[in-house]
């Protein structure tokens, strides 16, 4: 039996317990939610009498082997994610915030002491990506990493194709539909995405980069029906894509509106879905393709960590840079293409 | 360093050693292919002073680590791997064949050894499955697993359609690319499917099941380039697509060509693409796209595993049945469509 503890019991953190609940096989099975921390109390909830407001009781149980931060926000997960860490706690996240703002330090001072500091729910949701980018592409250069990584403005921009309708009319039934939040600004301006390939670019290119340094990050409030219709007729899609490529000895990182042809599988990425394609010297193109966000899936990626904890089956999260003098900059290779009504837009391909 | 012996120095072989003379990252830059077994000789190639054509220098000498298997075929194959094993070394492979008859033997002797037998490469190409497989779905229930898992076929039903060819015609081009082989029929039969789909299965439910006993595998023999246009009309590709899922306490697996409509990725996988879709019951669906063959894909795919075994991040290999009762039954939960022309088809969604 493993005992974990879950810090935030909202959307993601009921999902841990639902997901772990479910769960007929080893280890999963045999995880035990010992606290949950959370200021509110869940009388009618079956596991009720776990929850607590007293971190402090958590942290000194030293059979607590795993806390699962699922709280949001950057200051207090960040606050109880470095004080477990420090305490010899394995620390599981899906809070992108903190990964991308504390994520170096975090992972340094899991290393220091002898745990691990996980966050293979923070981008797309479901999908796995971070273990695979650590796993799989081990042998490979990463020329390339670029995701359509955020579901509202997905399901807004096929919605306004599909409908005909303005970003406004799509964007407040993507609300009604609780695809989109009351504030949906961090969506729409592709802040979200930004941190989200952050995290990704720092990973395959071997450097901790913050989304406050890239230097081009552009959203789709200027994404009209009209072009969405002239890029219908050049057989293009119009989707909101983040790109990290490597150009000679620099990553050039951006997030913009692109414009997407049939060739590639991004083309067919419709609704509230995310996926990622990792380019590898070696291996070519691979996409990973699921749902983005939401409670059971982003719980499940969430468990997928919890159980590579147990079964001590881990990346080793130190990134060894891959070259010296790795520069950002957002001009890439990115090629333009003028529509109709004489806008430019990136192609994606 | 670590040293390690290549059985075969053919297409994939060859791609291993690319593979590791072009990395520049730990662990993969430090390892050293101190032998290569072959018949041939290679007095032109950089390492060629390595090959030999005696295994028992390479069983005997104990600072081999890792044997990687890419004879293929499943007589020697398979001696030379349970040999190696047995000596105590790691063996990676990217054999289906090995993998398909042998693989349950080849992974207790491992454990018994206590070293990995992995096999990657073996599903897929470069596509990361088996390791997301086994890593990333621990939380979850996996319900279906399926897969357009044979980048022949589904090279001939692309240019089926896209140049109204024959599969007679189709099949020749395809020949002439070296998308398909001399004597195409495992492929064309789906009997190639049904090795990777078996594996597949394998460890998503957690038994070791044989291509033998998958009760219904139809190949594209039966496809001509009428069905292919009536379904078009319908909106729908046709894919030969394998398909494992649970149904009740039963595990329904089929190779077939299926009818794929506009709402799965699989109606977006053109050409020599792979695509393997995993569905789970909390994470929903996921999938995997990417190149099924060739060489340096391939040999990504055996050098990530060569990595895993280095890093000593390996999935325990030993499965666990989710359920007692669990029978193999060839009916699932097919829909099926009846075209214009009265020929029926499964419909994958």
């Amino acid at each position: 039996m493993t005992n974990i503890a879950i810090l935030g019991f909202g959307t993601v953190g009921g999902g841990v317990y639902e997901v772990i609940n479910a769960s007929r096989k080893k280890p999963l099975c045999e995880v035990n939610i010992k606290y949950i921390l959370d200021l509110r109390s869940f009388p009618e909830h079956p596991i009720g009498d776990r929850v607590t407001n007293d971190f402090s009781k958590i942290i000194s149980d030293e059979s607590v082997k795993i806390v699962v931060e699922t709280m949001g926000g950057d200051t207090v997960a960040y606050k109880f994610s470095l004080e477990a860490l420090k305490a010899g706690k394995n620390v599981v996240t899906s809070n992108k915030a903190v990964v991308d703002k504390y994520g170096e330090e975090l992972e340094r001072v899991a290393r220091e002491n002898g745990v691990v500091y996980l966050y293979e729910a923070s981008v797309g949701g479901g999908i796995p990506i971070i273990a695979p980018l650590n796993n799989c592409f081990a042998g490979d250069e990463i020329l390339r990493v670029a995701g359509i990584l955020n579901g509202t403005t997905n399901y807004i921009l096929t919605h306004m194709q599909s409908d005909g309708k303005s970003l406004d009319e799509a964007l407040k039934v993507a609300q009604e539909l609780g695809y989109a939040e009351a504030d949906p600004h961090a969506d729409i301006a592709g802040l979200d995405s930004a941190r989200k390939i952050a995290i990704l670019s720092g990973i395959a290119f071997g450097k901790y980069i913050s989304y406050n340094s890239i230097p081009h990050i552009e959203g789709i409030e200027n994404v009209t029906s009209e072009d969405i219709a002239l890029a219908d007729q050049l057989g293009c899609v119009i989707r909101l894509v983040a790109v990290a490529e490597r150009v000679g000895d620099k990553a050039s990182i951006l997030v913009a509106p692109h414009l997407v042809g049939k060739n590639s599988l991004f083309h067919a990425i419709r609704e509230a879905f995310n996926a990622v394609s990792v380019t590898g010297s070696a291996v070519g193109e691979v996409v990973f393709y699921g749902q983005g966000a939401g409670s059971l899936p982003t719980a499940a990626a969430v468990c997928g960590d919890i159980e590579r904890v147990i079964s001590n089956r881990v990346s080793d999260s130190e990134r060894v840079p891959c070259e010296e003098g790795f520069i950002l900059n957002g001009d890439g290779n990115s090629k333009f293409i003028t529509l109709a009504n004489g806008k430019k837009y990136r192609y994606f391909e």
